[in-house]
């Protein structure tokens, strides 16, 4: 039962101050990525991944460019503490890569993490304790100086064994449950634990300030950034770091504003991978700022290649609606749509533009490995001339004209609405193929020869049905006027050639391939169609005309 | 290949006097619904609904309480014309309930939108047209002035139609792309379409301000829904409306800023269906307010019932990282999570709290008709043992001592690490049995009686081993010590008993069962356990002692 007075807001507002993040507009430079897949994405696997498919995930990290990847908590489980050694000891980190392990403050998980990263080229050790309201009161039951004494025990002995160990050490502190815990309070205890570290030039220290659970609206958490990076000491020493969830659906927000706010790092994950609802999506970030005209200093070029390694590691499908990545978010089913898809593409190929501006498409597929055939218009019993039309010249160079398109898209919306399912681009073609072109169901062509003068072209043409053949003799002003004088008298058939049209095909090798299409229009207004190729473009516009008038007498496509 | 040279920002940012919405922190009146499910939802699909399947979804639309339900665009489709005519003919339409049609500014369009509204007891007659930079450019080639006058002729046209009809109609106007517009354009249309319809108290007009493709920071949207509401004439008969997409990911927190701003009223979808990324998700917009305390005005109080609906009805599947719906957002797998929400969710029923607020789980899963059990702490090898010995005693009634706890968790999550696999609650019941519960394979006991004096037991004792029975006399302080010294004598083995509790199980009808559990010590420190449950407490004593010392024999469990 649903009772909202069981619930209050749970956060704590900033002074209205710390509000300056919102004069700015737009995200100016990519932030430092840091990805905790192997660590809060693993972590929310129904089946968490195993040493190997750790290793091949790794490697995708690396290929997508992450110079700082969180490993997992050593400390506390077997195969995170063996991954980590099989990266050292087999030297996989590259030389520009940091891994960064998680530890609780407690002394015992604190040496056993640095055992842990002995040998590593250099490591950040990222140490936490839980400081907001609800943990101190149910769970720790301890007082705030209580809580801020465990972080700063733990800055004390971080920095203690760092000293001690052999390495290459970073420290991150993160004050978790941050958005449950008053602002001030969480300054003060990174202030504290600050002091203990003594950032410097040579010793930056992370701050992280996790969106534990989601519990406010995004701006509130922009302004709580924008309060703790005025407010940090050493704060040019300090990097200031997000990591968002995903509970109220605006992690991608939260991480977005706060970045205008100060912040200059995000931890996230691909695809959103994370406890619950998820760690906020890099993905998304990342391509985000890239419609923005910002390098996200990430690769995401080949799409579809990752999809499959994320599936294939976590055992997660990508939801069809994930931003870029999901299989559904380029698709136009409607027919407005894609109508408007498709003159926006013509418009960008005629004028040659550089910027990227097609509606209803924020971003070119292409870029991240994406097709136009297969991702952008797609063909159901919503969809439309424009977009079927498009499909059929830019997949296969058919370029009807526009009645034609109108009577063919009609065509493959009834087929998709009856047989209840989506047309793929070869169905599209094959419903063209089988109405239009080159269609024998009736009158044949079996031979003719032509001769032309000045104004006038005489034919000899054999027309065959049903086994029989007929010589026909006509004229006309062209070869194909002639051609359906001659294929009126043979039928006695009454009709006008109403529509003409043809081109040349593309893509077709080193022979030019003429198609051509006609539209026959009967006494009460009906009008039918065919199309027809060839080599010879007589030939092409006689199969057209064939077509066309067998479609018309056996009553329409 | 990516090149963000082919990007820049393409929307239109308004003076920073529009941001006065920052400055509030949540949202504290549930807006007006509307849902576009059977429209931007349907449209989207890879296989639209049939007739019969939109039935039953609008009829799961009543039910979560929509008053305003966008039905389709009937002159465009001839299901949508047949879905709107079903409702109308059968008296379909509750009278609190508005059906909304969807028409573009085109004169035999909007007749025909008429004539598919007839008979209707009220009906929101919504049209638009697109508006933006790239629209006016590439698909319309027309100027500012020209696309005005299609919006103004629309206005004109449906109010005439209005008046002509039988029906109660009421108007909303979209400038489509509102995204990709001059935010000053859009206004200076939608303040000629007021100036036509002339909103007053009888006739409230609806302006909706579509992101049709996101293109933005959610804040810069909410800046321009401020200056749009300041700025609209006919302000306060005017209801603002949002439509926003998801192309950035970030639509929730476009509505939910764009709310502050001054918005009236908000379009989405159920579970966020809707083209590309699709439309704002209404459930997380209505659960982000519930769980600040705002009571909705929508009814998700059984969302297994909806997802089951939506998945039937669109043959889309509802993501597990969904918030408040998907199968995954209130899982916990970490022993950290698991323990904090175990202390949170005693420390609620100790102090009997109504206010919600257990760590890590944002509002309470029963109250939309999810389970602890099955949906919140959930076993795999990340788990600990504050979550496993959470979940056997919520759902099974057995309350193990902290150390036996901790040995259960380190079985059940080798278990889990080995199998590969999550265990589920029966299986982590089984584990319990298996290896703690009532254990007889080894010693066994067939016959006892025991007398008490004053400070003394004294029993006389029949174990069983291999089929041989074997008769023992001892005493002790009380039952259990003279049973454990019958038991050490009878075996000669080496321990002490060092862990013993006892509770009464909960639920298990009249006869009240008594559950023990008892951890002996080797002289090397070793611990082995057991457990037993019987209506007699002495019995239970006793099965559990022989179930830790079969343990024990065996080399431990």
């Amino acid at each position: 039962m649903m009772d909202a007075s069981k619930y209050k807001v749970g956060y704590f507002p900033v002074s209205k101050e710390y509000n300056k993040w919102v004069e700015k507009d737009h995200i100016e430079k990519a932030p430092i990525w840091c990805s905790v897949d192997m660590r809060d994405g693993n972590q929310s696997l129904v089946i968490p991944m195993s040493l190997e498919e750790k290793l091949e995930y790794y490697k995708v990290l690396l290929q997508v460019g992450f110079k700082e990847i969180e490993v997992g908590f050593p400390a506390a489980s077997e195969t995170e503490y063996e991954f980590l050694r099989t990266l050292i000891d087999n030297n996989m980190i590259p030389e520009d890569v940091t891994v960064q392990v998680l530890t609780q403050c407690r002394e015992h998980i604190i040496r056993k993490t640095f055992d842990a990263c002995k040998g590593a080229p250099s490591a950040i050790i990222h140490f936490y304790n839980s400081v907001s309201v609800a943990q101190r009161e149910q769970v720790f039951k301890k007082s705030k100086e209580e809580i801020k004494k465990i972080a700063v025990d733990g800055a004390k002995l971080v920095k203690k064994l760092a000293a001690e160990y052999e390495g290459n050490f970073r420290f991150e502190y993160s004050p978790e449950s941050f958005t449950g815990t008053e602002p001030e309070y969480a300054l003060e205890v990174c202030n504290a634990v600050l002091d203990v570290l003594e950032p410097s030039e040579t010793n930056n220290v992370i701050i992280n300030l996790p969106v534990t659970v989601e519990m406010s609206m995004p701006h509130v958490y922009a302004s709580q950034v924008e309060y703790m990076s005025e407010n940090l000491k050493y704060r040019e020493f300090v990097t200031l770091s997000l990591h968002p969830h995903n509970d109220r659906g605006t992690g991608v927000a939260d991480t977005e504003l706060a970045l205008l706010a100060g912040a200059d790092r995000v931890e996230g994950t691909l695809f959103g991978n994370g406890e619950r609802t998820g760690n906020v999506d890099i993905i998304t970030l990342a391509m985000n700022m890239y419609s923005h005209g910002v390098d996200p200093k990430l690769d995401f070029s080949d799409m579809p290649y990752l999809v499959d390694e994320y599936e294939k590691c976590t055992r997660m499908h990508v939801y069809e609606r994930a931003p870029y990545a999901g299989a559904l978010v380029f698709a136009a089913f409607s027919g407005s749509h894609q109508d408007a898809i498709a003159k926006g593409m013509k418009y960008r190929a005629k004028n040659k533009l550089h910027q990227w501006n097609v509606p209803y498409i924020p971003i070119d597929p292409k870029d991240i490995g994406r097709t136009y055939d297969a991702d952008v218009i797609r063909v159901n019993s919503q969809s439309g001339k424009g977009g079927i039309g498009y499909l059929l010249e830019q997949t296969y160079g058919y370029n009807l004209p526009p009645k034609m398109r109108e009577h063919f898209s009609y065509l493959c919306k009834d087929i998709s609405d009856h047989e209840h399912k989506e047309l793929k681009p070869d169905e599209v073609l094959n419903i063209f193929e089988e109405n239009y072109l080159n269609l024998t169901n009736g009158v044949t062509v079996t031979d003719f020869e032509f001769m032309r003068d000045k104004d006038n072209v005489k034919i000899g043409i054999t027309f065959a049905k049903d086994g029989e053949e007929t010589e026909m003799e006509a004229e006309g002003n062209g070869s194909l006027n002639a051609i359906n004088n001659a294929l009126r008298a043979y039928t006695g058939a009454e009709y006008t050639l109403q529509v003409f049209t043809q081109h040349s095909m593309q893509g077709q090798g080193s022979q030019s391939v003429a198609a051509s299409y006609i539209g026959l229009e009967k006494e009460d207004g009906s009008m039918f169609w065919g199309a027809g190729t060839d080599t010879d473009v007589v030939k092409a516009n006689t199969k057209a005309l064939l077509s066309a008038y067998n479609n018309m007498i056996k009553g329409g496509n």
